[in-house]
């Protein structure tokens, strides 16, 4: 099962050549899920030779400029190609009222059915499923109500040995409650162990998408343990007062929460538009966790 | 004085990856005029290397959003840029009501005043007059209410000749006399004819703005004799059907309203994003009007 990571912008709020704001896209088995959008992220998804008609859900983080003035575009785009599919989209209530008005205004119904989903970042909630995975939202802490969202992979059916279904003639029905973890009795009444039929799947991944946040280890119970953890990193730490004041991070404060939370990677971003050299940001993230990596526009992370 | 127009965009309402949706920037003495304000707005006008913080006045001719989509996330970088100056926003009533419920979402209080001044598309207005130049709106005719610009350039003071300068001693106030019109009288009481003075200045330039528009001779009073006429050309002639149905024009009809207004030269743009090439856009236009040039993302016409 494909599992990815696309970043589409990496730039905080001030939009600049080489670094669009927000915008994240997660791969998991072949769906497309986008995390915000900035202005310009439909050009990127263009770019980076992405099939954007298959986006079917976005979660907006919160409604500071950076991270949603792209959205109305995108509607506008999918709608202008004569997109039919249902689009899901997860937010602050008024990010409805923002889409709302400016369709009235232009007098467009959209041709496809376009569902909205209130986020509440008061807690930890379920905000979507679907047989592969599962998605969270919590609360994150910053100037306006910011949610993050925590992506789960579902646990896969265990895969039947190749051998073994060349061997054995098991019917069809069997193969779908050995794939379950049954054992398989054959019509000789031998029994065969499912551990003798199997392989373990591989491991369900996770990805935790934190937009704009300061410091806070209020969110450690929902990300740990994450494959991959997005955390933003507006600042090296010497601006750490800056970061402070306008809630949101250093590179040692998203390193910092990476540690504590047991994260597998980090991938900072978000970077501030003075920094124009971004390696000084990961050398001193590094310092605290090494197996941080750079989110730069246009760069896959596969896990 | 330069009066130069700079092309941020010339793609329909799809933005494409060498073509952004409109965008137009007007230069007339030093002075920075946008039109309108397509999403990616901002970044074209870094791309260009233009210091867009000058510009002070934003004209928007309608609220479809391949024309203002990206005024709030210029407006905003204003802001974290620390603009102080004055702002003046020209446009359709409802467009306050998108920008204010967007900033009041992410509780935003600009730094700098956002002078807001309502368009209405039932007649010929004069929106915005300085020393320099008039600002006009007319209606055009398209889905939703939608008006066109023109610029007109104030009739310059007459130039004093070099030579009269140096060698006639002529006092600083008779100066401004002699720039505007008058005969000068020396101190011997010899009069010096004006003609023989001074020298014509430049003639005046024009521009107009046709932004999205059905073919309307309703139009052509307000833009008659423009010197730089710039008039939509969404389709190629063959699709004048198309180009009914949707309110927007063709080549031929473009250059059909540049011809019968007398204008000196004709821009055609808004290209749909079904042509890659667009030779065969200009050829078509210049069968009937021969001084014709494409909007291309980037190109500056100077006048």
């Amino acid at each position: 099962m494909t599992f990815s990571l696309t970043i589409l912008g990496s730039s905080s709020a001030i939009p600049i050549l080489n670094r669009n704001p927000s915008a994240h896209l997660l791969t998991v088995n072949e769906r497309l899920f986008l995390l915000d959008c900035a202005e310009g992220t439909q050009l990127q998804l263009r770019k980076f030779h992405i099939h954007f008609q298959r986006i079917n859900r976005i979660f907006v983080s919160h409604l500071h400029g950076d991270h949603y003035f792209g959205l109305i575009g995108l509607l506008n785009t999918f709608h202008l190609l004569g997109r039919k599919e249902e689009l899901h989209l997860y937010g602050p209530p008024m990010l409805k009222e923002i889409i709302d008005l400016q369709l009235l205004t232009s007098m467009t119904v959209l041709k496809y059915p376009l569902l909205f989903h209130i986020t509440s970042n008061d807690k930890y909630n379920l905000v979507h499923e679907d047989e592969h995975v599962t998605v969270h939202s919590f609360p994150l802490l910053h100037s306006v109500p910011t949610c993050g969202f925590i992506f789960r992979e579902k646990k896969q059916e265990r895969k039947i040995r190749k051998d073994i279904l060349e061997k054995l003639n098991i019917p069809f029905e069997e193969i779908r409650k050995i794939k379950k973890g049954d054992d398989y009795t054959d019509e000789h009444g031998r029994v065969f162990r499912n551990e003798k039929l199997t392989i373990d799947p591989p491991s369900p991944q996770s990805y935790s998408y934190c937009s704009d946040t300061a410091y806070t280890e209020s969110i450690i119970p929902f990300i740990s343990g994450c494959d991959l953890l997005y955390h933003e990193a507006t600042f090296m730490q010497e601006m750490v007062g800056n970061a402070h004041d306008k809630l949101h991070s250093t590179t040692v404060e998203a390193a910092t929460i990476a540690l504590k939370a047991k994260a597998k990677k980090l991938i900072i971003g978000h970077f501030s538009a003075r920094y124009e050299d971004l390696q000084p940001l990961l050398t001193e993230a590094r310092t605290i966790f090494p197996e941080t990596y750079l989110a730069e526009d246009g760069i896959v992370f596969k896990i």
